[in-house]
């Protein structure tokens, strides 16, 4: 089955600090048209920081379009044309405060292909070292460590709800219990 | 620490056919303020089928603002109003041509928590009955069944990226390998 779309037309409607939206006339196999609204993201990473105690670092933040506290590991977008192990780096550095010795990449995960364009690309951060976090002058955030067994058990249960904190944490469960 | 973010302001750059998006000026714990780019999306289901054989129904669809065909789990948006377990029947049926005779709570997922407000609700669907697919008059999409084993080595090793289809097949193997 041919299943591309080719687009006919792109009109932009915005273009913000993060995100860019434009919504676009395609052309459908068989040669019908139709609309597709798109929001384009720069793009991110989000780290999955375990301690020598198996420990991982979990953020709370505010999350406005929620409207509430999300509990996540930590995360941020990559800067203009950023290479994500770098922005990964970083990000670990601002949020927690930490370094690491030791990275492994755990894969890119799309965060909504239908409508959003956001590529998250997610690390496992290990023998780490502690200093001060540093975050952005307008994120507030919390960090606790929890044992990796207690989240894998918050993700079953649908506590852990943000979507590349569920992927990253039970990706790395599966990962270590195989070796 | 305080964490809550008020509104102050909102203004609306675009109502469209699937996503509004609005931009916010919010106060910050300590009274600065910000603005936050947000995108409203009516939130949508993930399922995931599981036939006799331990084999998962996984759509190919191509999703234009990825500019690629996306293996992903059976999903769709949820209608105004309607339940998400409703609109998982429902996607089932479309896209694969399927009714389940077992449903199962997978939990939510936040797809990206930062500026896009949508909420996924993931469910696992067995006892299959299949039947003809009715997909949507815009909507092009091919269905395979593939074994879950070999679904969560393509989670492990990068291959699938799909955040909920991701987050939905490791769940179902730490579930099921549980009991």
């Amino acid at each position: 089955m041919e299943l591309l779309e080719t687009k006919v037309d792109s009109r932009e409607i915005y273009r913000g600090k993060i995100i860019t939206v434009h919504v676009d006339t395609v052309r459908l196999p068989g040669g019908k048209e139709t609309r597709r609204e798109v929001v384009e993201h720069p793009g991110g990473v989000g780290i999955l920081a375990l301690d020598h105690q198996g420990r991982v670092a979990m953020v709370r933040q505010y999350r406005y379009p929620m409207g509430r506290v999300v509990r996540e590991i930590p995360a941020g977008k990559r800067e203009p044309g950023e290479e994500p192990s770098l922005t990964a780096r970083r990000e670990l550095q601002e949020e927690v405060g930490a370094t690491a010795g030791a990275w492994q990449d755990l894969g890119a995960l799309l965060a909504s292909p239908g409508c959003y364009g956001e590529t998250l690309y997610l690390y496992l951060a290990r023998d780490l070292t502690l200093g001060a976090p540093r975050p952005d002058e307008d994120e507030r955030l919390e960090v606790d460590w929890v044992p990796l067994e207690q989240l894998v058990e918050e993700c079953l249960d649908g506590t852990l709800q943000d979507a590349k904190t569920v992927a990253a944490i039970l990706k790395v469960q599966l990962l270590l219990s195989k070796k």
